[in-house]
């Protein structure tokens, strides 16, 4: 399904049933644009990855070898997109971590489908989904295995023409889409939800964050309300393989595509070759 | 590890890499006692893990084969632990779900390393752990592959001489233990938490409940505070491997080991064997 798969450096689309990230998603994962052989903000993915083992005590694992293992698996021309898991490792029934454990490194490396030429520009339906995000400031942030929310999100727009869900906190705040992170902009001004009771801290989020920064735009990392967001002047979701896709469409109503979404996403096409 | 892994009806230890439990814990699972051959409480284990595939819209996988793949393997003497995994299936990237699906069933059957002799009538020492249960209404209940919470509430305690952490709720009500339900006794009367935003269901809780009704015990499923459970006059833990386990120590206060606890031990061991 994938075009190459590499289980701990070794070829093969198998792994342990004893690993931990089957048994409880003890682990973490990250999803990379590769653009004609070159992964996009790798050492920012590469970084955050490190990051989010040491937040789950996992030990650390050989980063080192991980770009080597895949270099031959990365062509030179078009894209990819490089998803890699890294779990506790394997142990037996329980959740107690034995003291001798290893990580288990998931490379898998796919061409990428070619989207719909046009949603860069076009934008993309949304609605908001049922399904709420539960607050666990523990895990806040980070991009674990632990995705059932995401799945019975995504299940809720089986039969639409939605593109993407937006996802909602306990609350009822506004916190991000299924698959990406989601800013607003209103006079002139940009903001995205603080992401500290639940969420994924994006790369591409971070990444925009600070573009904005260069460029002057003033930039909020605050609780909004599903009010703000239908009142916004624009809205944009953002993830580090489509870069940013405007938002057109919110339940049902229709969004503009404005000029600091415009903006931003030429900035980002232009330092990160996303196209 | 286990003494024998039986995926999908093989005898085998690896799974696909594309198995959506890996990806992200999107499946559920069931562990069960099995004594002398016999799997205890079986119909009742069966149940739940059809209906906990209903609530998260999973294929109805094939049931019946799953006692006869395990049959040959349920030796006639002494106690192995039965453990089934039931994931979504493969699929790729993504967590929208594929037309077709097929799920994936594991089963691990392990011999039962024997607990402690003493520790059905002496108990354990608990301690209330810094990992909160978020809340997630659709979740609840639910034996689940998400439980990155449990991990990190069971680190907690890898320096202590507890055996069992308490778990609370969001808003610091009592929920459960890490691997254990839980009960208290005041004046008489039986109380077990409600598990409407978190926590799992358990089989052996609900044999206890009516154990209990049957017994004339009255029993209430409500809201806990921890200040309720410190004002204990009994504290209990339950599950499926270890039936009863009293609570001698919670927080370095300790606790009786009551007539009601060991009435129920009793009933429990008499209709189940676990002893």
């Amino acid at each position: 399904m994938a075009d190459t798969v590499i289980v701990n450096g070794e070829l093969t689309e198998q792994i342990s049933v004893y690993d931990r990230g089957l048994a409880y998603g003890d682990g973490v994962f990250e999803t990379i644009l590769c653009r004609d052989g070159k992964l996009l903000l790798w050492e920012r993915h590469l970084e955050r990855l490190i990051s989010s083992l040491v937040r789950l005590r996992i030990e650390p694992f050989e980063h080192n070898t991980l770009l080597t293992s895949m270099q031959p698996y990365l062509v030179g021309v078009g894209e990819q997109i490089v998803k890699i898991i890294v779990s506790r490792g394997n142990s037996r029934r329980g959740y107690a971590i034995p003291e001798q454990t290893r990580t288990n490194t998931i490379i898998f490396i796919a061409n990428r489908e070619k989207p719909k030429p046009d949603i860069m520009r076009v934008g993309v339906k949304t609605r908001i989904c049922e399904t709420r995000l539960a607050y666990q400031p523990k895990l806040a942030g980070l991009k674990h295995l632990n995705r059932l929310e995401q799945v019975l999100a995504q299940m809720e727009l089986s039969d639409s023409k939605v593109q993407e869900g937006i996802m909602l906190g306990l609350q009822g705040e506004v916190i991000e889409a299924t698959r990406h992170n989601l800013f607003l902009v209103k006079n002139g001004e940009l903001f995205t939800p603080e992401l500290s009771n639940c969420g994924v801290a994006g790369i591409m989020r971070t990444f925009i964050i600070e573009i904005a920064q260069q460029q002057g735009v003033e930039i909020h990392c605050e609780k909004i309300s599903v009010k703000q967001l239908m009142q916004a002047d624009e809205i944009f979701l953002s993830n580090s393989i489509n870069g940013i896709w405007p938002v057109c469409e919110l339940d049902g109503a229709p969004f503009e595509i404005g000029k600091v979404t415009c903006q931003l996403q030429d900035r980002v096409v232009e330092l990160t070759s996303i196209a």
